[in-house]
Formats: structure tokens, sequence, C-alpha cells
């Protein structure tokens, strides 16, 4: 390299950057440093953790065994960088603000931004949460307690305090000349000069926005244009109050890297930055898929026992549903017993409801996360399911009612079979999209409960319209 | 407002910016475009679609029905906003196409950067793709060319040929005059400087980058420093091959907003930018969604015809195990011939390990989307998985013994009941680890094919303990 680097580490780090695949690189320093948790040997340790980005000694801390992780934070003490805690796990942050005390987690919060800060703290338990904010710097305590105020996963939560604006009457000149004075962030206080910015924000006296400039356009403009001429004026402003997922979409919808906050009044308090909204995409998405699979929330770093509390609501539940199938074959007994090729064929009536009905509540589900179902569709998305339910009934009946003629030699056997598929299969279309939908105009998050319903319904109405049939036309 | 906006367009913008709450605007336009569109009223369609951020009007397009869209691409004719274009789902996009003309196209694709026009291309058919190719003037053509020579969901297909680079020797003040020498990004050419940008890449003769300023940082240094002096050195170069989740990764976990893509040599190619990220982690979360609930992907914009093919194939493997379900009954017959509780109850069983199962298998695919997963843990998460389906397995055993016990009055029947339920959800626990685990290290998508592999296991597992011990204890 011919960078003018001022020192090995410096030239170290770029080299090892231009060699390394992205992602490789640092498995191999995990694995050395469990390697070197073994054996021992704390001063390798220290010189491996050192190497690594704090994402990746969040996510190694993450990953290790409960007395691996002991050994790693007591070789960590005192060098560990504060930025590690706001990308922990909850459960083995709580380990570490255990271990390392509150006035070490007091003065690492101290350190970082607004948002990051409030991020902490908010997860902390009540009775803790005092105890780091009686321990930090009166001003800074003041504008997390601020942020702490705000409603949970809202833009005041989210958002960052320190915001650079101008006012209306600035030139390209005078705001680059007041940013050369306040070069050093840190010296200017908190809530002041941002580290990191994407937009300035141009201000009316009154503190309310009036347009951004993106940086890149402010570095293109001459010194004496005024920022207004420069400024866009198509900006959303997000009410202090906005909820984190609605935050979200409109970022994705128009490619922004950064958006203001106003407070009811219409005033700027704060800005929220693309790299939380990364995060909150990633906990929305985590959420989804944890309670379309029946698990409250992503328990992989919990221990056993809360694991498995967890877990148990859901399955209680689903015993339920279970034991209203089984009283809905238990009417059916008479008839199992004297054809016991139902028992045999009755739970794939009911399987490829439940697999048909999934398919669509996954779609339906989806389009109502991503706003995609509206009022202007939603009829017809629901006549769609039932044409494509019915559609694929028909093809799986005639499959399934030939399996079963020529497994048992009965072809009335086959018919009936056949003849509840499609009832089913049309149900499962009916009920994958009605569902969530019903449950989301009720303002349930539809990805919590809706396959508990659905397959209570598929399994019901495959096994009621099977058995049902054979007691009809069998007997 | 006290803004200097020199229009009332400018104006009322401004206005409702800040009247409204940040998403419920654009569905009242939606509404009254739909109004508009039934009662023939163009000029108002035209009005109401002016106000729509494109991004919205992408949205419209993919909700109105066939014939609505027919009648709003007609009022949109030579307005439509090129942009749109690289905001729609492939169907929507498909039709729009056919209807407004190869020429059209090309036009609108010049007029993007080159990763929204590689974005464009690479989803129409070869035959398309050639018409659009072909009238594009030679020079974006070049690079669109290259851009689609990369392998699909690399970094090569995401990233923006526009790079905003410096020379080593440079200082702040002549980058800056370099900008504003450069303002009009339009005349600069393509390949040149980008429209927005974040980060300048420092790069030597070779055009290998050794580092990057934010623009922040460049704003606040006086003209005089080295861009070198403030260059950070400590970023990563993401190799063009690179898959598009290995890079999503890298963004979230780095909290990046552009990163330097690099030629197989280390010369700068291009820039990736973090409005791309978002939108690959919303298909990648989409990919695992929809692969879970067995749907190939999104369809809800698909017509039927295709969405019941898409469909059929995964119908059709559940029909197979649930068949081999079956089978496994049907070993039993002469068993559940002589007690007929059997059937009524069998289906618990195999439900309740389905659902278990499904628990532990959320888990563990998001744990290996997210890289929580590795070497070093995966036997203690396997472990503890086991344990907590075995402890869910005695605290249900109970349940559903006695209610197996109290429904028909069978304490043997109750035990038989319980016993399978422990092996059951034991094997969930293993199976819904191990499933995604293995398929994994096959280099198989675990979202795709476990969640089958897993109901088989637990279908066959329950209804052959269940039947199986009964047959032992009970006959």
């Amino acid at each position: 390299m011919n960078s003018p680097a001022d020192n090995n580490d410096t030239a170290t780090t770029l080299e090892s950057a231009n060699d390394d695949a992205v992602l490789e690189l640092e498995s191999d320093i995990e694995e050395a440093i469990v390697q070197a948790l073994e054996d021992g040997d704390l001063d390798r340790v220290r010189d491996l953790v050192a190497q690594l980005h704090y994402s990746d000694v969040a996510d190694l801390l993450e990953h290790l065994a409960d007395d691996d992780r002991d050994t790693l934070i007591e070789a960590l003490q005192g060098i560990l960088d504060p930025e590690v805690f706001s990308e922990l796990d909850e459960n083995v942050r709580d380990d570490l603000v255990a271990k390392l005390g509150f006035d070490y987690v007091a003065s690492a919060v101290t350190e970082m931004d607004t948002d990051d800060a409030v991020q902490v703290i908010e997860e902390l338990e009540e009775h803790e949460q005092k105890q780091v904010l009686d321990a930090i710097p009166a001003g800074d305590r003041t504008l997390i307690e601020e942020g702490l105020a705000y409603p949970e996963d809202s833009a005041g939560r989210m958002m960052q305090r320190e915001v650079m604006t101008v006012p209306e009457f600035w030139s390209v000149g005078e705001t680059i000349d007041f940013l050369r004075e306040h070069a050093d962030g840190e010296d200017a206080g908190k809530a002041s000069l941002p580290d990191l910015f994407y937009d300035i924000f141009v201000v009316d006296p009154a503190h309310k926005p009036g347009g951004f400039v993106a940086l890149s356009r402010l570095l293109r403009s001459r010194r004496q244009v005024a920022v207004t001429d420069i400024m866009s004026v198509e900006m959303k402003l997000i009410p202090v109050e906005e909820d984190q997922e609605d935050v979200a979409y409109l970022f994705s919808q128009r490619d922004l890297v950064s958006a203001p906050v106003v407070d009811p009044d219409g005033r700027l308090v704060g800005v929220i930055t693309v790299d939380d909204i990364v995060d909150v995409i990633h906990e929305e998405h985590e959420e989804d898929i944890m309670r379309m699979g029946g698990v409250r929330e992503d328990d992989l770093f919990d221990a056993v026992g809360a694991t498995t509390r967890a877990r148990f609501s859901w399955l209680l539940l689903n015993l339920g549903t279970a034991i209203l199938a089984s009283v809905i074959i238990g009417f059916f007994e008479a008839t199992i017993e004297q054809i016991v090729a139902l028992a045999v064929l009755m739970p794939i009536v009911a399987s490829m409801g439940g697999n048909a009905g999934t398919q669509t509540l996954t779609v339906t589900v989806r389009a109502l996360a991503m706003k995609d179902l509206t009022s202007t569709n939603a009829l017809r998305v629901v006549g769609k399911e039932m044409l494509v339910g019915s559609i694929n009934g028909v093809v799986f009946a005639i499959l399934t009612g030939l399996v079963a003629w020529f497994w048992f030699d009965s072809q009335a056997l086959g018919t009936v079979i056949a003849l509840a598929m499609i009832v089913n299969l049309f149900i499962a279309g009916l009920a994958g999209t009605t569902i969530p939908l019903m449950l989301d105009r009720y303002g349930i998050d539809p990805a919590i409960a809706s396959s508990v319903f659905l397959t209570t319904v598929t399994d019901v109405v495959g096994f009621a319209a099977f058995l049902g049939l054979a007691a009809l036309f069998l007997l």
C-alpha cells in the first residue's frame, strides 16, 4: 500500500483488510480466541480481541459457553469497548452488567450517542436503570431520560438527539465554517453535533424544519449559495410518537439515509439514521418469523428453564386444538370401528389442508406486514386464494382418491376422500386469507395467532368432512 | 413557513408534509385515484398521481385490478417517472414493459444509476433484455452489460459504478473544488460522479482503495488538510463476486452506509449503498418466510394459474409424507380395530411433536441465517433443545395422559400416550436442530426443506410410538 499510514498498526489492518474474504477472518479469530481461552493464555486473548470489530466481540460473547464467557469478561476488564454493549443480545448483556457493575455501564453509556444509550438502558430492569442513570453526569442523564419517556418502539426512542441544523439565512460557506470551528464533536457537548451525519436540516427560528441538504449536495455548491436555494423541501417529518415499524417502512420506501423527528408542535427534536432502521427491520422480521413458528421471541441464548416456560403456553394452546380435533374424531368412533381404513387415511386430508392453508397464510401475513394488502385489493386476493385452493383441491382430490381406491380396493372410499379433500382445500384458502385479515382489523398481530386458528379450522374441517362423508356414503 | 420557496407548488408540498401523519396521506390519495379511475376522470388521476412519491406510484400500480391498471398506465403515458420502474414487483413490471414498449423502457433505464438499471434489466426475459439494451446509448450500455456479467445476487450486480474517488495526494480543499467544478453530476457522464454519496474513497495510482473519508468528516476539516490524514483505513473491501446476503450481513454488523467493491486485483470498481442493502434484507427475509411457509416466492401479484402451479410441488411433496404417515398407521390396523380410541387420540401425539419441533426449527433456522449458530456453540444448542423438548415432553405427557385416562377411563391408555408424548417431543427437539444444521452443512438452504423433513419425522415417530406402545401394552 502506498498510503501514508503513520504507524505500523494501521498498515497491518489495511493489509489484512485486503487479503481477507469479507467474513472468514472473523471466524478464524473466533476459533483462535476459544483455543486461547481454553489454554488460559489471557494475553493472547486480549491481542486477538483487539483485532475484532466491536460487533464481532459482541457476537463472540454470545457464542461462548458460560464459563468461557466469564473468563473473557475478566480478561477484558477495563479495556472492553463500550460500543460492544449496544450490540449484545439482552440475556448476555444482563450477564455483563452483573459482572462489570453499574459504574462501568454508566461510563460506557456516557460515551455513546443518545440513541444507543437509550437502547442499552431501556432493556435493563427498572432498579438497574435507576442505578445506572444516577451514575451518569446530569446533562447526558436528562437527554437519556427524555428518550426513555417516549413510548417503547417509537421514533422518540430510536432518534439521536445530536442533529446538525442551520438557520435559513445561512450560506454554504457559513455552514462549512461552522462545521470546521466545531470540528471536534466532543467539545461541543452532547445534543449538538453528531459524530457522523448525512443531511443538514434547515430550521426556522421556532426550530421547525423547512428542508434538508444532503452533504454531497452541500459539497458541490459554491460558498456564497444560500442553503435554502439548495435544500430539498420534499421530506417526511416523523412524529416523535410514530411506531418504529412505520418509520422503517418509510425509510425503505423512500430510500432514506436519515430523517427528521418532530415534536407535536412541529419542532425538530432529533434525527433517525438508517443504521438504526436496519436493526429495526431485522427485529421486526425476527418477530414475524418467531411468531409464525410459535416462539414468543428468539430464545437461542436463553437458559433452558426460560426457554421451556416461554414455549409452554404455545404448546398448551396447541394441545387444546389437538384435543378439539380428537373430539371431532370421537363423534365418528362407530364409523371407524366398522371401516378402520378411515383411521389410516384421515390424517392425509387434515395435513393437506394445513399445508395449503399455511401457504396462503404466509403470503397474506407477509403482504399485511409489507402493506401490500389494502382495502383496494383485499377482496380480490381472497377470491384468488379460494380459486387456487379449489383448483389444487381438485387436483389433489384426484391423486388422493386414486391412492385410496387402489390401496383399499374401494372406489367409494376413493370418492369420499376426494370430496373431503376438495372441501378442505377450499376452506384452507378461505381461512388462510380471512383469518389474518380479521386479526389485523382487530389490531392483533396476524403473525402471532393466525396459524393456530388456521390449523384448528383445517383439522376440524378435514376430519369432519372425511369421516362425515364416510358415515353418509359408506355405511 | 418562512422558507424562501420560489413557487407555490413547493410551498404546498411543504405544508402537506407538515400536516400529515407519515403514512395516512398516501392511502387517502390512493383511494381518491381509484375513485377517479372509476369515474374516468383522467385529468384528476394525473393530478393526484403527481402528488405521490415514485415508490407510492409503484405500490398503487401493484394494488390495482388489471383493468384499472391499464387505464392508469394509459393516463400516465409519457409522464411516468422512470424511477417507478425500479420499485415494481416483477409481474407488474412485465405488464408495464409490454404496454409501454421497449423504447420507453430503454429511455427510462438510461436515466437511472447503473445499479438500478441493472436491477430492472436483469429481470426481463432474455429477448427483451436484448431489445432494451440495443435502444440504450453505447456508453451506458457497456456499463450495464458489465453489471449483468456478474453472477446473480452478487456484489457486482448490486453496486453502483459511479464512485467518488480522490488520489492520495489531494487535500480537502482540492476535493471540494473538484466537486464544485463537477457540480452537475449529469454533465460528467455516467460512471464518474454519483448523484448522492456518503463517503469519498482515497485510491492509489492503480485505483486500489486505501481508505475512505465520511463526508461529515471532510466538511469539518480545513482546506489544507491532506485527505490521507483524515481517512479511515479500517474498512472492509467487498469482492465483486461476494454474495449479497453476506454483503448485507456486513452492512448490518458494521452500521455501514456505503462500502467499496473491488475486483480480484483489488481495484475499486464500484460502491454499494445502504438503500440497496435494505432491499436485500427485505428480499432475504421474504425468502426465508416464504420458504418456511412452503411457498417458493411471494406470489401475491401472480395470476391464479402461476400461483397454483408454484404451490403444487410443495403440496405434492407433502402428500408423499402424509401417505408415509398413513402407511405407518396401516401397520397397526389390527390394533386400531380392537381399540378404536387409538384412532381418536393418535393425532394429538403427532401434532404436539410437529409444533414443538417447529418451535425449535424456527429458532435454529433463524440463528443460522443470522450467523448466531457456529461450530463454537452448535453442540450446546442441540443439547439444550433436546433438554427443553424432554422437559416439555414430561409436562405434556402428564397433561395428555390425564386427559386420555379420564376420557376413555383407562389408566393404561393414559400411560401409553404419555410415554409416546415424551418420545416424540424429545425426538422433535433433536430433529428441530439437527435437520437444519445438516442441510446447512450440505449447502442446502435450511429454510426451504427443513419443515417437510421435520413433520415427516414427528408424524412417523408420533404414530409409530403411540400405536406401537399400544400394541405392546394394551393388547
